[in-house]
């Protein structure tokens, strides 16, 4: 079981290295060689494992990356969402470009090895239907949410040839997110849970009845996981799956975290109404309807309470 | 008003064409300079027009284009379905690779042209409800559905940048079409309607309770023209649009023959069930609710009735 990773670097990244080097093993099999790439250094490698600080879209790249002839694929890498409606041309080289030669290359090389793509729910724009149904369509009202649908759609046609064998997951919001804080606007949803959890203050921007939906970074890695592993002839031609998440308003997760860590630190979170973030979030999904990746064997996190306690067992020492 | 025409030397730029070098203005202005480019020259040429044989995604070729400067481009060039699917490079390369490059040098030039794209229904996948709703996902069984997909997508981030001023429409199946048969499998909607209007005979290769949903060429075309003139502010960010059609089955078209061109017009149409053609219709649309373009004033043709005499007015003489 030889396997390939991009954008091995990023938080999902490490996470899933950390996992695929605990379990030892992907569909059963015990894992061979792990090729890590990213446009940086991991900050931390298993033994035996290969690195490669590489960008996609440069010459030659996806080429010898397609050569190793990897069984599964986990293609992660991607510039985010703000960095791409910032700088256009680097969005879509990185996004669109990167993928498609990646996918280009593994169509040329052997085998059908199974890829693993990151989609994300900011294919989905607004106006909504509550909940967001499998079958709504895709109105991405970024460039960041344009690649990550032209990608959705070179995957499924890419595997419907059978160049590969593809599964594309749209991962919810990821909270609790561990490190320090950062600028995107999503940032408070993970804020005003680990600052508290680390005895520090966090601001609130938005109201408590701000609804949105989450999964834990331990389940975001369960998804790509079980995408590796699932029998993707369930999927037919329809091969990206909503993942599901935990939809919850900000007063719900603010709720969850007296449940886990008492009053004391909700206490720690400080309501600041911000108007730009509130009218960004106001644009974002806050529910989805996942029949068809439930049905698949994705489940979500029990709770939001859950969320916080996966934070706590998995990051909150590192980060403290 | 200066347009830009790609794809203008087939069935529906010929159309276009002579529609538009008949009414002489658009959008309330007089016309200006009009180029017509395609990889065959055409076989018509208003006076003063120019045309230019190219293929969008050969080096330069769209820095040209985009340098005339137009007000309004329609995109209609385009490698067909068949053709896509069985070439996959070259679909790739004229359907996705012309669509991005011209869109980019669009954005390069001056100014914000209306560029009005044809996209088709072929983005649509099995399984469907019935109708297929405005906001149902798109996912294209072929790789011309991908690629029209991925134009989309692009088309709506362009415009959401401002880089131009773009529409969409998702274009029924044309129906009456002019000409000598083909070999596409939906080309018996229309040689069981154009063989009988020329005394000669045609193969009905699928069951009578087949439904599919038509619009004429002139339909199309004023689908194209309602798209460069409406007020694309009424659009937000969803730039691309369901086209209405005609929903009749294979028997009502034939009823509707029958009252146009009489007994003896059906009487020259043969059934021969033909399991492979019936398997890949199968697979297709069969009807859509269209409530957004109907409230922006796309209106399908009147009936099926109206549809074979738009032929008949139309096509038959020169046909014939």
């Amino acid at each position: 079981m030889d396997i390939l990773i991009t954008g091995a670097a990023g938080m999902i990244g490490r996470k899933l290295t950390s996992a695929l080097s605990a379990s030892g093993q992907l569909r059963g099999e015990p894992i061979g060689t792990v090729h890590l790439v990213d446009v940086v250094e991991p900050a931390s490698v298993p033994d035996g494992w290969t690195t490669e600080v590489a960008d996609l879209s440069e010459p030659g790249v996806v080429d010898a990356l397609a050569a190793r002839h990897a069984d599964v694929v986990f293609h992660l890498a991607g510039v985010v969402s703000g960095e791409a409606e910032a700088d256009f041309d680097k969005g879509m080289r990185v996004n669109l470009d990167g993928t498609r030669l990646l996918f280009e290359a593994l169509r040329h090389a052997p085998g059908q090895p199974r890829v693993v793509f990151t989609s994300s729910i900011a294919v989905f724009g607004a106006p909504f239907p509550d909940p967001i149904p499998d079958d709504f369509h895709l109105t991405p009202l970024t460039s960041y949410g344009t690649e990550k649908m032209i990608g959705e759609a070179l995957l499924a046609d890419f595997s419907r040839r059978e160049f590969f064998d593809g599964v594309g997951i749209r991962l919810p919001t990821i909270s609790v997110r561990p490190g320090a804080p950062n600028a995107a606007a999503s940032g408070f949803f993970s804020g005003i849970i680990r600052e508290p959890l680390n005895g520090q203050r966090a601001v609130l921007p938005v109201s408590r009845d701000v609804r949105h939906s989450h999964a834990s970074p331990r389940t975001a890695v369960r998804y790509l996981l079980h995408a590796a592993e699932l029998d993707s002839s369930l999927l037919g031609a329809r091969r990206n799956l909503t993942m599901p998440g935990v939809s919850v308003t900000v007063g719900e997760q603010l709720e969850a975290l007296e449940r886990v860590a008492g009053a004391e630190a909700v206490a720690l979170v400080d309501e600041a109404a911000d108007a730009t973030i509130a009218g960004i979030v106001a644009g974002w999904p806050t529910r989805f309807a996942t029949p068809r990746a439930e049905s698949l064997g994705f489940t979500a996190d029990d709770s939001y309470d859950d969320i916080i306690r996966a934070y706590v067992e998995d990051d909150l020492d590192a980060s403290s």
